[in-house]
């Protein structure tokens, strides 16, 4: 596949990814219908399945090749290996529960790996009117804006995106050490939707966000976008992030990543 | 006093809190001076000391005999006691983090009591442009929009506004009742402004807000707005809030509010 094609399905991707923010903007206006899946804390909405069938349908209809992995399973039958051939992974709405209590604070999570590396990542908050976006390798923008490769900085002067579910005691990791840098940060924020996060680490208005378990949907737009203005992706346990799988995440600032690594999270052990 | 005066109180202070907005709306496009005060997570900016001065010029000379109560002690001097005559209490920048990390989730709080009682509160959003305010007993508003009386939730379905460090071990309250909250509710989030969070309880955004030590100008003006649309506002161990001491504050919708003091908070006995 040639660079030029690549540009392109990177202008064309932005204006579906654009033009499925408009329905969502529009829906907030009407009531949107609310069903349990696997617990009463995950909502999906109506809207949501829309807005993945449109992307779908766009997607097969300009690369029938491709692959497209997203919440609702679409298409998993065929990728037998992820790592082969394109994927586009994608959350339709991230932050469902935000969208239906807050009609705000939700975003569009698309991204398009090749052979298992990073190509291009969009998030889009409807909203707000911000969509951050990347093709790997030209740097990130929030909307026409090039966003400026991220400085270093201190523990004490960050403020971290974290649900406080993490400082509660879970399967995924020992909530102490948690407990420990949130004491010494400036300050914790949660939004409420981890792709929102990645991107506000992208912008600087986060200096770190982390979580103890996503699905590649929640990340795989952030890592390209986070990636492409220097900041540090990793699990939690400062492993690469498998892009296929579920796992946890951490992405900060250079520096900082390190520190919150070595210093706060080195002292648990992994766990599944 | 009468009724018609406070109308144009209330008139007037919208005023004063939307011309402030607008000046705060303009310094994010230009850098702002920060220096520290008690500890590196207490940001002070210029612009916080301007839009103080700003409000003290206003009311000293539409209202000579009225008291100021502000986080720069401005008046205390005259405060001897404050439940007499008329104070009003005053957050130039609530979320001075948020003001200069993200450029926006900060407010304006303005409340105004008299004899100890509310009558007006204002939380400005400059940034999304949003003025939440309130005459007690005519209601509470979101710009010109009024905003309706809150319904009950059950616990499972709320969305809880607080901060992760109120998971840590602190000496204001055991953190254990509050991880167990934090299990079973459908979820968290944190701004990083005590006075917009309460708004936004008010506004249904968030189902309820917790926090275990706020100041008077914190939480003077979401009291006022809160209350005016039926939430149950209280300290963490369910007492009446002293609008003029610091105070822990949990602001939620009737019902909610007391599963959560009842079922959650009573197992912590008191501390100061």
């Amino acid at each position: 596949m040639v660079k030029e094609s690549l540009q392109s399905m990177y202008e064309q991707a932005k204006e579906w990814v654009l033009e499925a923010g408009g329905q969502l903007r529009e829906s907030i206006k009407t009531d949107v219908l609310v069903e349990y899946k696997t617990s009463v804390a995950d909502l999906v909405t109506e809207k949501d399945r829309e807005i993945e069938s449109f992307f779908v349908s766009r997607i097969s209809r300009a690369y029938p090749a491709h692959h497209i992995l997203g919440e609702e399973g679409i298409n998993k039958q065929k990728l037998s290996d992820p790592k082969q051939g394109w994927v586009w992974i994608i959350d339709p709405i991230d932050g469902t529960t935000n969208f239906v209590h807050q009609k705000q604070n939700f975003c569009i999570s698309v991204a398009l790996y090749e052979q298992g590396e990073p190509r291009l990542g969009f998030i889009y908050d409807p909203i707000a009117g911000e969509l951050f976006h990347a093709l790997a390798g030209q740097g990130a923008f929030m909307n026409e804006e090039p966003l400026p490769r991220l400085t270093e900085t201190r523990v004490e002067e960050a403020v971290i995106g974290i649900n406080s579910l993490w400082l509660t005691p879970n399967k995924h990791f020992d909530f102490k050490p948690i407990q420990a840098l949130v004491r010494e940060v400036r300050g914790t924020r949660s939004v409420g939707a981890a792709a929102l996060e990645m991107a506000y680490v992208a912008c600087g208005r986060l200096d770190a966000y982390l979580s103890l378990r996503l699905s590649p949907w929640d990340f795989a737009a952030g890592l390209v976008i986070a990636q492409e203005v220097g900041a540090v992706t990793s699990t939690v346990h400062n492993q690469p992030v498998e892009v296929f799988e579920k796992s946890s995440v951490l992405v900060a600032r250079p520096g900082l990543h390190q520190v919150i690594t070595d210093t706060y999270l080195h002292s648990s052990s992994p766990r599944r």
